[in-house]
């Protein structure tokens, strides 16, 4: 299958901006990425916006004062992985031929809605606690009971991200921790502290995706050309996130690899769904960067550091440094990627990084349901 | 560009069903329409949900029952138009290569909504009463104005459009309706008055998209086999509905007649957004059925009656009798299309139809702004 450009990515700074609109952030993302790949609004031929909670119409609002008018839009929603989404989306249009140059924008702003999140009425679970630290801490629990993985080495997760995040100045949280403060922090659900668990955030972000023919009649501006290679994206039950074994993640990414034509061992760099430290430790396992069982030594090891001769994972900083606004995260992910994979990552460049992977988590734990995983595999 | 089989079509009756969740209503939907198109949930490859109140998780929350688990679902918001969007994602994805077969369904429940719409705080407009009934109002006073358009021919819409529905018993409202009651009925915004006016409505409806070489494995079960020839979307602005000329309608219908290889004159039956009597006047001018200002003669003359010689409009009651569950209006279109063209269509069937287009509106007058047109040509 054709692989899709990433010609131009954008984000604003992810952060608590309770009096920044949706749209706004919007347009500061998406004026980024279309002066990064050097194409004018007119030019775009459909666009999709990817949020949660952003309201009906949120892409026309936002874009039209871009001069974004004529084009389809396509508002699309999948939890976390909402821009991910989009993203796919935008994929199938160019490969469809419906397109050539898409525009995928996502947003949230949790500070807009704050405290109006909560358990539904009807929803059993949440209303005794299980919400998703409640899952996410059961989980570290059982991956200690069965492999040994200590708290030092879930709080490593968050030193390490924050530690990549320091070099990005587009992150909410730039300083230093250590493990003793994030095993010190405020508990939130045990074995989970406050400081493993990502914060609510608010942003945006952008990806300008073209078609192969498009990339080549506009030129690279000498930059290396960062390409979707293979994508894939799932839709899944509660139990996909609670198992340990053969979890959504490992099911998309297979298919997301099959489709690039690349492996694990091919990986370079990867940002992935650390919504908590946990999550982390599970998905080096499930996307085949470590053996099961073996996420905890992997980041002990500094194997997923920058630099430290693995994967080097969320070189960004991940959910838990970057933040997360959720509809804006998985075009975060594909903006750090890019910047790496065309070594404009600055202080936290990964050297040589050829193949990257994004892997995005969503859903819902009402009546433990509604999982999504999106995995798009960019290369160089 | 390779067209796109409609291999099965389902809706839920349409009506007020305060105590049915989106959620059931799907799966009604959907499993008549995979019963329709004679494919088991496990060969769906890919799925959309239209939905704009239907909340986060809406498509995997309603799939999941039908054992539609490991494949991507994607929600998509696109306000009126949100079923039509999700059908013209299908056709991406098939079009794309990413499925052989995909479920697309659109759902709402207006009466779980019920009091929780209104204008935004910051709508101005919309705090002084420039709602869309008000909006709707004042083009037909405009229309009226320009072209000499009667009140009585608004009302033939609905008297219309109430005998079409007559004999469709899914459709909300079946009794049939003279020019002199809906004259008679309450004053909405002049000269719209109650039964000019669409319905809140509850209901689902559900679409399965085929590659041909899929469609072609299957066989047709001695039925016709209806192919979405050509699809066009736009986004606009608030302008495009308000102006009376060159609308955002035109513009699509334009793109959707090239790409399907068709004009006006082919199109045998077509379902439209006629959310208020004047809308299905300005579209009969907007797609080409008759020239600009001739609508009211247009209707008055019969010609958009079942039977009547010209395009038969909205022979499933359109919005206005059949009901306009927000998310699932544009399938339920689609769907009442395919039984036209298939001959399946009972007491309201357009004999011989072989070309049929469906057109949805969506929007918000939100800063006047955030317009959405779909159109879909099927052909058989």
């Amino acid at each position: 299958m054709e692989s899709v450009v990433v010609a131009g990515v954008g984000m604003t700074d992810f952060g608590r901006f309770p009096g920044r609109t949706p749209a706004s952030m919007v347009q500061e993302a998406a004026r980024a990425a279309l002066a990064d790949a050097g194409v004018a609004p007119k030019e775009v031929e459909g666009a999709f916006c990817g949020t949660v909670f952003g309201g009906p119409g949120a892409g026309q609002r936002a874009l039209k004062d871009l001069g974004l008018v004529g084009l389809p839009i396509v508002n699309v929603e999948n939890a976390c992985a909402s821009s991910s989404t989009a993203v796919f989306e935008g994929v199938a249009w160019v490969r469809a031929g419906l397109a050539e140059v898409v525009l995928c924008v996502g947003v949230e702003s949790m500070s807009g809605i704050a405290g109006a999140l909560g358990p539904d009425e009807a929803d059993l679970f949440g209303s005794m606690g299980v919400v998703w630290p409640a899952v996410y801490g059961l989980k570290a629990r059982r991956h200690m009971t069965e492999y040994g993985t200590t708290p030092e080495q879930l709080a490593l997760v968050a030193v390490k991200n924050r530690r990549h995040a320091a070099q990005n100045p587009k992150a909410q949280f730039q300083k230093l921790v250590t493990v003793e403060e994030v095993l010190a922090s405020r508990p939130v659900c045990d074995p989970l502290t406050l400081l493993q668990c990502c914060p609510p955030s608010d942003g945006a972000s952008a990806i300008v995706l073209m078609s192969e023919a498009q990339a080549r009649r506009l030129g690279a501006n000498g930059r290396p050309t960062v390409r979707i290679a293979g994508s894939a994206m799932r839709s899944g039950v509660f139990a996909d996130q609670a198992q340990m074994g053969e979890s959504i993640t490992a099911l998309t990414a297979r298919q997301a690899y099959e489709r690039a034509g690349v492996g694990p061992a091919d990986v370079d760099t990867c940002e992935m769904h650390d919504a908590f430290t946990v999550g982390e430790i599970l998905h080096y396992e499930a996307l085949g960067f470590c053996k099961p069982g073996e996420g905890g030594r992997y980041v002990e090891t500094g194997k997923s550091a920058i630099g430290g001769g693995g994967v080097a994972v969320n070189p960004g900083g991940g959910l838990l440094s970057r933040g997360h606004p959720l509809g804006a995260t998985g075009g975060a992910q594909l903006a750090e990627l890019t910047w790496q994979l065309r070594g404009e990552a600055g202080g936290r460049q990964v050297e040589g990084a050829r193949v990257a992977l994004a892997h995005t988590m969503g859903g819902t734990v009402y009546e433990l349901e509604s999982n999504v995983c999106a995995v798009h595999v960019l290369t160089v």
